[in-house]
């Protein structure tokens, strides 16, 4: 294969056709992981793509059009926040500049950093021609796992809504400022966490989730109420209109909390994903393919975020997900044994075969 | 003035007097500030006592007893926690190792950087006899400024109860994970510190606050939930039963919240403080010289925490209260104007002057 990388460090591992000039089919997931994560989210979907090609390699087999594993860089979003951004750009969604002045947490700038490690590439970050972009992912649930499924057919992805809230107080002193003189910005933000909280609980017999998965105050110091506190929160939920009513109480819940803390709430940034984005032909070669080689397979939805939702903005685009034992992700205990590939496996080989001759 | 500083690097500026084998006077307070402090918090009662020595310089005059002026290391414990560390070694209260391992939020070791700025000293930090220690404090609070007064008599401290609770639960993905298999830590803290300001608010019209300073959650991420969270809380009220009870709901408050999130709690630290603690015949000196000298008074209780805490665990101690501009504090906009400190400088050089020559 030739194996190059972008101007955002994404890495592609080209393996010709025997029609180089037709639009080529993709395989790609990610390497980087969450700061307490496993060895399979993301890892898996691009070993999947190699393990393709090795096969193809064993085989002697040339498919018609080209067939690129891709490696997108910063899936997860763990040091440089928003998630997916080098996919983002790929698509048009990010500008490249945007994404390269990103700072850390920690302090460095994206772009910085990229050059540091040597992959900051001078291929464009920019999507050409593609026939169709494949996904093979752990589920990230307990659903395969729990119903001993060998494999999950991605139909779509649960619409999700998520925000960004920036709380204004005013440090003051913990002990001698009465209740009613308090603009603590720490409050706001925990109030507006237990509201999300609370809003999943709400839905969760519906199988909606509402998620406080940041909360950074500032002093955030005993002995000082904060002067600022930034959340991250977001809502998912399998039917949109209900996604929408909960992302709604998310944005009056923000307002609410800030109210009973003497605050003042600014959204800074919101976003949306989801729904119904992936290729019905797509989705019906991948099913057929589990119906063919008769493997325990059911159709399901996906509830992570996935370099795959930018790609569907531009080609036809499925997911596979193989079972991750209780579901167990973003946590060091990640733990998937080599037989949870095989039908995976096998649908993607024969899937991007039949999609790559075409 | 003879000035030196202790293994803690607290400084102590002594004046002679006429029988230096008497228990010396001691003014002090701290030149340490909040991250965001002001001015005038611990720098006024430091400055207060220079500046009585000046006038007694300036009026040719030598108390029996000798004065010192203290400046006391890490009062605000604003970057190493706890606050008032050098002052409670002082009085036994810790021990001057704990205190050197202590470690800031950014990673060195209060030892260490002690060293660094020239401030580890060879005097060992531990108090001989003294026969009474005074500090000048800005009240840190709205009432003197709100009533026009010109000087507060401190007659003792609201009884306050504070605690570190450290939130224990497991990382996982915020998308796919069902709300009934998280074990969210941050929203464990969210819920304990909107539970303390609900505590806060229930006991207000007496005058009760409840606080949450601090909540520090690993890995605070978008994406994931939080494996762990560190929460800082107290509760102070003027009674020091209805205190008690306060402390006792913070502390269910932390199991409940807890257990909403699935988590589990584990209080790492409790401290309490407060009540009539400063000694009688000292605080009538002070009360006595308002009289005397016609000031616009009140009798007030401190809030805040103060060194003369733990001054007062071993000799005679006494607090005077200034007004500060709407009670602004550990504030930026901390002001008082010199006006301010008139009262309360001439009371204490009175009542230094009255022990001093006892």
């Amino acid at each position: 294969m030739s194996v190059d990388f972008d101007e955002l460090g994404s890495i592609f591992a080209r393996r010709d056709g025997t029609n180089n000039e037709l639009p080529p089919v993709l395989i790609g997931s990610h390497l980087d992981t969450q700061i307490n994560g496993g060895r399979f989210d993301g890892i898996a979907g691009v070993l999947a793509g190699l393990e393709l090609v090795r096969a193809l390699n064993d085989l002697g087999y040339v498919t018609k059009r080209p067939i690129i594993v891709v490696d997108w860089t910063n899936e997860e979003g763990a040091r440089f926040s928003p998630p997916m951004v080098a996919s983002g750009c790929f698509v048009g969604q990010y500008e490249r500049d945007w994404v390269y002045d990103l700072i850390a947490d920690d302090g460095p700038r994206f772009g910085d950093e990229l050059e540091r490690i040597g992959y900051k590439g001078d291929k464009p970050c920019k999507a050409g021609a593609i026939d169709a972009y494949f996904e093979l992912h752990i589920e990230q649930g307990p659903i395969l796992d729990a119903e001993g499924r060998e494999v999950g057919v991605v139909t779509g992805a649960y619409p999700s809504h998520g925000m960004r809230v920036r709380f204004e107080g005013e440090t003051a002193h913990t002990g001698p400022t009465p209740m009613d003189l308090r603009h603590n910005a720490l409050i706001a933000g925990a109030r507006f966490l237990t509201a999300v909280d609370d809003i999943g609980w709400e839905f969760a017999i519906n199988d909606g989730k509402a998620t406080g998965s940041r909360l950074a105050a500032w002093p955030n110091k005993p002995g000082i109420l904060s002067d600022t506190a930034q959340c991250v929160a977001d809502v998912r939920h399998p039917d949109p209109v209900t996604a929408r009513v909960m992302a709604e109480k998310m944005r009056r819940a923000a307002k609410a909390s800030a109210a009973m803390a003497g605050c003042v709430a600014m959204i800074e940034d919101e976003w949306s994903w989801g729904g119904d984005i992936f290729d019905e032909e797509l989705i019906n070669i991948v099913r057929d393919e589990a119906l063919r080689q008769g493997y325990n397979w059911r159709d399901i939805r996906s509830q992570a975020g996935h370099d795959a939702y930018h790609m569907a903005m531009h080609c036809p685009t499925a997911m596979i997900f193989t079972p991750c034992k209780g579901g167990i992700t973003h946590n060091n205990n990640e733990s998937c044994e080599p037989g949870n590939f095989l039908a995976s496996l096998n649908m993607l080989l024969h899937a991007v075969v039949k999609r790559a001759d075409r």
